[in-house]
């Protein structure tokens, strides 16, 4: 019971924290998304893939990368001349609001920045509980993890607004079938915008960047 | 400073119950291992692949599924005439300590059972933190995961005693370089035993059979 009542308090203090994060980026006409997955289910490769369609529809762009470890995610953005932060968050599995409030101030300080794109933490699971303040949550599944994982970690899709079933490069040379993984995660969640997406053939990349573009302008004039 | 504390006392407790489980399993004559990665990587399909050779070598197998959701995994394992057991954890991101003490009963009943094979939920950082009371704790790295994953969720590979390198045959079609991945984990951790497997075409699943029945038939008699 106690541990139900703290869990609850964490997050609503959470909550809380990340109601500010929205409305300071909002007031500064910024966009943002929180992006999620497994470990190493392709979202450093669609932050990459994405930036030249991005610069073009968007401009001004930033990335906050978040990881248990190095910076490795930020140094790949960095090569491609996007502003980005490294959050470590050494034994933590998650990002929370509290650690993306202390990027605000610097988010907000870059000229012209009007899409913020947080890559989460590699893991299915926590990242569903804790909202960062982004106006939208995109989960990536990789297509070598398996068709099951909507069925597997329902929290997380539920949570999200859009899916990239990513790798489909992949799909010849694994069991993974794309429709399945869709109409499973569609069950959790009907109001998914799912695309294809591979990082080695481009597929689906543009799709998903003029859908989000077209977001962005929608929302931040 | 209070959050610190608490998770102190959570892993404390965590620690003590596992050294009760470790404990009633070795003094029931069963060797128990637990098998971390990130989700889909391919823990059950390795168990799968792994039951033939063990049931020959180990003979007495009892299996524990960890997950969010779903029974799908325990439901594979039963189809091959192996004793299992599924547990849902629901928001939880990792098997505890406690959870396998209640099943620590069930499987001291099952007749000449030597050998506990525990697939935790999948998430490479806090199935770490938790010690279960087994054995031997063994890491699968999916090769289509990327070979920065050691240095990204170091914990991990670090509590590790084996690391299956697993999906070789996908290293034709992604980055992946297995050598690369070997070395990182090795820095990590220059115990790790490592292994380079395959559950479509079966590469290596023999040779870590072989090296798990040993490591049985050494410690339990």
């Amino acid at each position: 019971m106690h541990e139900i009542l703290m869990e609850e308090k964490l997050l609503s203090k959470n909550d809380g924290i990340a109601a500010l994060n929205r409305a300071a980026l909002r007031g500064r006409g910024v966009f943002s998304i929180n992006m999620v997955s497994s470990p190493g289910a392709g979202k450093t490769s669609i932050i990459e893939r994405s930036i030249p369609f991005l610069k073009d529809s968007v401009r001004g762009l930033a990335v906050i990368e978040g990881d248990i470890e190095t910076d490795l995610d930020s140094m790949r953005v960095k090569r491609h001349g996007v502003p980005v932060r490294q959050i470590t968050t050494g034994r933590a599995c998650h990002l929370d609001a509290h650690m993306i409030s202390h990027e605000i101030p610097w988010v907000c300080g870059i000229e012209g920045v009007r899409l913020l794109i947080i890559e989460n933490v590699g893991n299915l699971v926590c990242p569903a509980e804790f909202d960062l303040g982004a106006d939208l949550t995109v989960c990536v599944l990789g297509c070598a993890e398996g068709d099951d994982k909507p069925l597997k970690y329902p929290a997380i899709f539920n949570k999200s607004d859009m899916l990239l079933i990513n790798k489909t490069d992949l799909v010849p040379y694994t069991g993974f079938n794309v429709e399945r993984a869709v109409d499973r995660a569609l069950k959790i969640n009907p109001c998914l915008k799912v695309f294809k997406t591979s990082c080695s053939t481009g597929e689906g990349i543009g799709a998903w960047c003029a859908c989000l573009s077209g977001l962005v302008s929608n929302v931040v004039k």
